[in-house]
C-alpha cells in the first residue's frame, strides 16, 4: 500500500516534469478561446485560421517569428475616436495655460475662439487654424516637460459620453487580438496619424505596446544643453513624418524596415497601409473596422448610410477596395460580443 | 532496499523538477565567462558589474527589462571603419553601373574622377562631391531594387587588407557583448551615421539585430504604384535624419522614445549619444572604444599620438570628457584578447 502511494507520488512528479517541459504547448492547444469578446463568424474565423497557418511549423504559409509584424491604426481601431480625437482635446485643454504664459495670444485667433468655450465655433475652426493650436501646444518645450503635461492630463481628463479616462475607451476585442497575436510570436505596432510622442505616453500601459513600437506623426527635436550643462531635447514644430495615408507605409519603412504581415485600420487614412501590407504577397491578414453600432459605440462610415464625418470615416471606395482585395471587414455590431471592458 | 531505490529515484525526479523550474537562473550563474575575448581588466569588470547591478532583483540599481536599452555606434565600434567606410565603398562601386544607365555622367565630376580609378584623387574628393555620389547611388530607385543591389555587393565585395567580406570584419568582443546584454534582457540597437537602409541589409545576420532596431541616417521614401497598380516605395534624396552628432540622440528619441541605459561609441560623432545617455541619471554604462592596435587592427585617435584622420577619430577633447564624466575607455590593444573571429 505504501509502495503504491509512492508509485502514485512518482507518477504525479513525472507528470509535473512533463507539464513543465511541455507546458507551453499543452497550454496553447488546450487553452480556452483567445478571443472571447468576438462573436463566432467570418472575421474571427479568418483571424484564427491566419494565425494558425502562419505560425504552424510545416505549414506552407509558415512565417518565421522575426517577420511577424502586425500594425494597428489607433484612433477608431484600438480606441474610440468620436466625437473628437483625444489628442485634439488635449491640445484644446492646454490653450488656457498657453495663454497664461503668453497673454498676447488671448486676442489672437484661433486661441480667442478656443478660450470662448463656444463648442460650436471651436468645431468649425478650419484645419490650418487647428494646426496652429496643435503646433503651439505640442512643440516649443522640452520632451520631459511635454511628457509631464500629458501624464497629468491623462489622469484628469474624462470622455464626455462615458465619463471615463480616455485610456479606458480601448476596445476589449482589440486588446484580445493584440495579446493573441503577441502570444503567437507577432510583434505588435501602432501606426497612427496621432502624435508619436503623445501616444507613447500610454501605449505600454493601455495596449502593452512599448514606445519603440509606436509610429506616429512626428516632429523633429533639437539637442541642446540647459544652464547647468545637462543635455536635453526640445520639441520643434518641424514635421518629420506625417503618418497618415501614404505616410503610413513610409513611416513603417522608416521605423520598422519590413512590410507588415497583418494590418488593421478603420479609415481612408489607413488605405495605403492596408494595401501595402496586402501587396506583400503570400498570406496576409488585412482588416478594416466598420463602426456600425450607435448604441454600444458610434455609427459612421458607408454601411451606416450616414454622411462621412470629419473624423475617421472611410468612404464607399475603400469599402469596395476591401471587398475586391480580400480584406476582412469587421463589424462592431455583428463581430464583437463586447465592446469595452467596462460594459 | 527497493524502497530506498524508489526514494532515490524520487529525489532525482524532484531535482529534475527543480532544475527545470530554476534552470535559467542556475545556468546563468554557473555559465562560463560570457566575454571570453575580453582581457580581465577595468573595462570588462565595469561591464559585468553594471549588468549584475542593473539586472539583479532587489539591487538598488535594478532596471526593469523594458528600460534596458543599449545603443551601439556601428563603424569603428562594431566593425572596422578603416581605411574607408564600407558603405562609401559600396557607393563608389556602384558608379560604373550608374554611368552605364546615364552615360552623360561620365564627363561630369565627381563621377569622372571615380571612373578614373585614381585612388589618390578619389580620396581627395571634397565632402559635397562625395555627397553627390551618395545621393546618386542610394536614392532614385525602389526599396526592393536597392536591397537587391546591396545584397549582391555584400556577397562579392572584399576588404582590401584581410581580403574578406566586410561582414566578417566585426569585432568578436563586441559580438560577445551584444549577446551578453541580450541574454540579460537588454534590447540592442545600432545607432549609426551610416545609411539606415544599408545597415539593415545585414544587421540581423551579422549582429543579431533586426532591421527595426537599426537607427541610421535616413532619407524619405515616396509611396506610389507601378504599372500593374502594385504599391511600392521609392528612395528619395530628401534627408529625414542625419544620424550623427546631435542627430544621434534626436534619432534615438524618434525611433525608440526612451533614453538608453548603455551606449558605446568610438568617435566625436558619438559624443552627444554618449553624454545624453550618461545624463539620464542612476547607473548608466557609457563606453568609448580606443583604436590603438595597429598590428591587429588600426591605430588612430588621441592616445596614438597620430593626427586625427577623416574617419572615425575622436579628439583629445572627447577623451577628456570621457575621463571627467566616468565613461569607460576600452583599448583594443589592452582590453581585447582577440579582435576577430578569424584571428
Amino acid at each position: 500500500m505504501k509502495l503504491l502511494r509512492i508509485r502514485s507520488a512518482m507518477a504525479r512528479i513525472r507528470a509535473t516534469v512533463a507539464l513543465l517541459m511541455f507546458g507551453a504547448c499543452a497550454a496553447a492547444s488546450a487553452q480556452s478561446d483567445p478571443l472571447p469578446s468576438w462573436n463566432d463568424g467570418a472575421a474571427k474565423k479568418a483571424i484564427v485560421e491566419f494565425v494558425q497557418t502562419t505560425t504552424t511549423q510545416g505549414s506552407p504559409n509558415y512565417v518565421p517569428p522575426p517577420e511577424r509584424i502586425a500594425t494597428f491604426d489607433q484612433d477608431g481601431t484600438l480606441w474610440v475616436e468620436h466625437p473628437i480625437y483625444a489628442q485634439v482635446m488635449y491640445c484644446l485643454d492646454r490653450v488656457p495655460a498657453l495663454v497664461k504664459a503668453k497673454p498676447e495670444l488671448a486676442k489672437v485667433e484661433p486661441f480667442k475662439t478656443v478660450l470662448s468655450g463656444n463648442r460650436e465655433a471651436i468645431a468649425k475652426l478650419p484645419e490650418p487654424e487647428l494646426l496652429k493650436i496643435v503646433a503651439a501646444t505640442l512643440t516649443g518645450m522640452s520632451v520631459e516637460d511635454f511628457q509631464a503635461e500629458v501624464k497629468k492630463w491623462l489622469a484628469d481628463a474624462r470622455d464626455p459620453r462615458w465619463k471615463r479616462p480616455y485610456t479606458e475607451l480601448t476596445y476589449l476585442p482589440m486588446q484580445e487580438l493584440l495579446k493573441y497575436l503577441r502570444s503567437n510570436g507577432f510583434k505588435t505596432y501602432i501606426v497612427t496619424g496621432g502624435g508619436q510622442d503623445f501616444v507613447r505616453m500610454y501605449s505600454e500601459a493601455v495596449y502593452g505596446i512599448p514606445p519603440e513600437q509606436v509610429i506616429g506623426t512626428a516632429g523633429g527635436t533639437q539637442y541642446g544643453y540647459d544652464k547647468s550643462g545637462r543635455p536635453f531635447l526640445t520639441k520643434e514644430p518641424r514635421l518629420l513624418l506625417n503618418d497618415d495615408k501614404a505616410g503610413k507605409p513610409e513611416g513603417i519603412h522608416l521605423m520598422i524596415g519590413r512590410r507588415p504581415l497583418v494590418a488593421f485600420g478603420n479609415s481612408d487614412g489607413d488605405q495605403q497601409m492596408l494595401e501595402y501590407t496586402k501587396a506583400g504577397g503570400g498570406v496576409r491578414l488585412v482588416l478594416l473596422l466598420l463602426h456600425d453600432d450607435a448604441k454600444r459605440e458610434y455609427a459612421y462610415g458607408p454601411a451606416t448610410g450616414l454622411p462621412a464625418t470629419k473624423v475617421g470615416a472611410f468612404t464607399q471606395g475603400l469599402h469596395d477596395q476591401a471587398r475586391k482585395q480580400g480584406w476582412v471587414v469587421v463589424s462592431v455590431k455583428n463581430d464583437w460580443r463586447r465592446v469595452f471592458a467596462f460594459d
